[in-house]
């Protein structure tokens, strides 16, 4: 295994890109390569095995098309010059879904970040669009989001749908891939004459969560739902197993109005959660729940029946006090990983599913097991119409070897892993074939020019998913890059 | 079993009314008796049992008060005088709930009809206000109540948490016992001096749905949702059994905001359904779901691909063709059970408890038992955090003895009957003593001046709810109605 020094310059292959750049006169676009560096990266770095293999990975051009049009001419100009096109929009994804394997172009969608309409129970803006700046045109309506990643403050709507699968909301309206979590997406396929397609209902699925291997996202239709004054209320039990089961049992209180539940292992919440440190208990593990303003009183009342800490409630605290603090959804999902990146660099994450309804005594006894190595992290997420949970538990690492076998032991107890470090869709995901993915790439990027490599599908047809090995792409392996 | 003609004149308490109107002098009151006797019931006649046990009730004088205050000078001068006090909303209860046994005072409540304030997620409205007025209220705030029955503009909200358990919205909020689905209530008590409480929490088991056995509610607080332009889907199915899967599984497609889903096996759909029999196939067993307009296009799409037909969709309709339906909710809960009466006055109906995770299995093996003498109806709704279903099958009457036949072989099956032919809130419920609205009463109404009758823990410590037999309260048994 090579370390990060030991990479070598990429053999990449050479794109025309001046020819290039004098087909898109008039579109914004840098080659500096310090710059075009910065933008072909993402959260990757949460990954110790993504930053060794990733770490090189650069584009050539970052092109940052105006609006839909310019993205037209822009695949067009790439399609007749062989040149792969990575989307990106803010580059918050963890699994480098954002980065060029093969160079070429990093399709800079930032800039397309226009609200274009918020009508009751829907909005719609351009893909590039911040999560957060479309709640600030939805909210004067008494509407949000119903669902968004913990980087809320910087992800853009299109690449939550390209590359995220649910987060904070999913307590309330389950995942992206539930139907009617996406209304319609507007995308541009890439051939000669790139075709500007609405896909509804059953068509979704083609492009939502394929990383823009088979399209670019322009424009996003979605639900809203009522914003309220949320309240983060912490809760302190003495044990992770009963912190567990009172989130699942928040969870399947149908009356409470709620955004998030996630239960955090001691001693992550005192060690990690800086600003809110002086609020947590030594030895509690955490459960932080996000509940509208006026089913407080219901929640801590359920709560206290359940042997419940109160450690903090945000609605009580005076606002200088609160405005120090990052809100509740800030430390969970992903952001339960940064928190503790930011604290000891040597931290990693997993994706673990504990089916349901053994959940909670699986998530326990894979919690036990691991003792400090592993820290237990879930959130809870109704799922096929159940309250079950997610856990991304907090990994000490120690080698890329050990990673494996941790992740193998979830599996032999029955959690299946989504592995989130691998940058292909099949490894992180089902660990199969998308057909219907795989389908739409044939017709919408007959080149295979759309971010190559992340999805496996397409590179290699005869690849064995239960061979055990990590999928290594050709330009990685080009690098240098072991799996 | 006497008939309607053999009941004889009540030898009912004398109460002195005289007095009382003197005590009241301000507070608007009536007394004839044929305005008495309008106010002095409810829906109780769906049932053939309650009508021949409750025909004959009457109260001796309707009181009205028009504020808390006056609400506090009825009580008072009711307890001074041992006059029994009934309240009444609009009188939409289906178990004689507001149907004074003991005679004494209707408190009409309808005139405490103001909505007191509408903020996000929350209302305060006199518990005497009709939903559908909050509703007018709220959705200028883009917001409506959660919940309510399919009475919704008829009945008061007051009524709804003292007689009703849930209905339309409860597939998305769970029932009114669940915490969060109501927030406050105020409360007077029926002592010499009445207190007037405010009941949050946990207290709020104390009075709801206990039929004013044991406090007048006079102003209620409750959460409020988004309010959507709803669209009522009719889905045809070849057999009850897929349309009862399809509507089990529609309720937990977490991402469909949705209102209600319920199934109406044929031929009660093309036979009882006037206004929308000119879209009913003959044989299909029908779906009617309630969704929101932006998620119509994922429900339709669903419900292709569970073998659905799709009957009638209301977004599609001209204003005119609309205008002549009624809205689809009135097409379920208790309104399925009066648009039956209303064309076959032999309807009566039950009420049916099928356990997850089993229900639809259940309900359908039941459903094929009795064949056209039970037409099955399920109102699919969450109920501790899942979804599942309950029933309110419609029966072709023929005599009471068959009618317990018929509940008896539901419980024989597994499928637990909240039986709504009996105006006791413990046989028409759990079939045990509520000790907290029993404690509750004790302290609130030491006299057992409120509702008498309906609250047999009180009447009775010593009744045997094993016993199989009906509870008959003393007022009825000295009229001559026989249990």
């Amino acid at each position: 295994m090579p370390s990060e020094t030991d990479t070598p310059e990429t053999p990449r292959p050479r794109y025309d890109i001046d020819r290039l750049k004098a087909k898109l006169a008039g579109i914004k676009t840098e080659d500096n390569p310090a710059l075009v560096r910065q933008k072909s990266r993402d959260f990757y770095w949460y990954s110790p095995t993504l930053k060794r293999q990733l770490d090189h990975v650069a584009g050539d051009i970052i092109v940052s098309p105006a609006n839909e049009q310019e993205v037209v001419r822009v695949l067009a100009a790439a399609f007749e010059l062989g040149i792969p096109v990575t989307p990106r929009g803010t580059g918050t994804g963890n699994y480098g879904q954002a980065m060029p394997l093969s160079g070429g172009i990093v399709l800079d969608l930032s800039g397309m970040n226009k609200v274009l309409a918020v009508q009751p129970g829907r909005f719609v803006a351009e893909a590039g669009a911040v999560i957060a700046e479309i709640d600030k045109v939805a909210r004067p309506q008494a509407q949000e989001i119903r669902m968004h990643p913990s980087t809320y403050a910087t992800a853009s709507v299109g690449g939550f749908i390209a590359g995220g699968s649910g987060g904070v909301g999913s307590i309330t309206w389950g995942g992206l891939r539930d139907a009617g979590n996406v209304i319609r997406l507007k995308v541009v396929t890439m051939e000669a004459s790139p075709r500007v397609l609405e896909l509804t209902g059953d068509d979704l699925a083609k492009v939502a969560h394929a990383y823009g291997t088979n399209g670019i996202i322009t424009e996003v239709e979605m639900p809203l739902g009522p914003s309220y004054r949320w309240v983060d209320l912490f809760l302190g039990f003495d044990t992770f197993e009963r912190a567990a089961a009172f989130a699942g049992a928040l969870g399947e209180q149908d009356g409470i109005a709620k955004k998030n539940i996630a239960v955090v292992a001691a001693p992550a919440p005192q060690t990690y959660f800086l600003r809110h440190q002086d609020y947590m208990v030594p030895g509690k593990h955490v459960v932080i729940a996000i509940i509208a303003d006026f089913a407080v009183d219901a929640a801590l009342n359920f709560a206290r029946r359940q042997g419940a800490e109160l450690l903090l409630r945000t609605d009580k605290l005076d606002e200088d006090e609160r405005r120090k603090m990052p809100p509740g959804f800030e430390l969970t999902w992903n952001h339960t990983t940064l928190r503790a990146l930011r604290v000891d660099p040597a931290i990693t994450y997993l994706q673990v599913l504990y089916p349901f309804p053994d959940q909670v005594k699986l998530a326990t006894a894979i919690h036990e097991k691991f003792g400090d190595e592993v820290v237990g992290h879930l959130e809870f997420v109704r799922f096929d119409g159940k309250v079950t949970c997610f856990g991304l538990p907090l990994v000490r690492f120690t080698t890329e070897e050990r990673l494996e076998e941790i992740m193998a032991i979830h599996e032999d107890m029955g959690a299946p892993i989504f592995n989130p470090h691998r940058y292909t869709l099949e490894e992180g995901g089902m660990k199969q074939t998308d057909e219907v993915q795989l389908a739409f790439k044939k017709e919408a990027d007959p080149q295979g020019l759309l971010n190559p490599g992340k999805m496996i599908a397409w590179e290699d047809p005869s690849y064995d998913y239960k061979s055990g090995k990590t999928f290594l792409f050709k330009s990685l392996a080009d690098a240098g890059v072991a799996s």
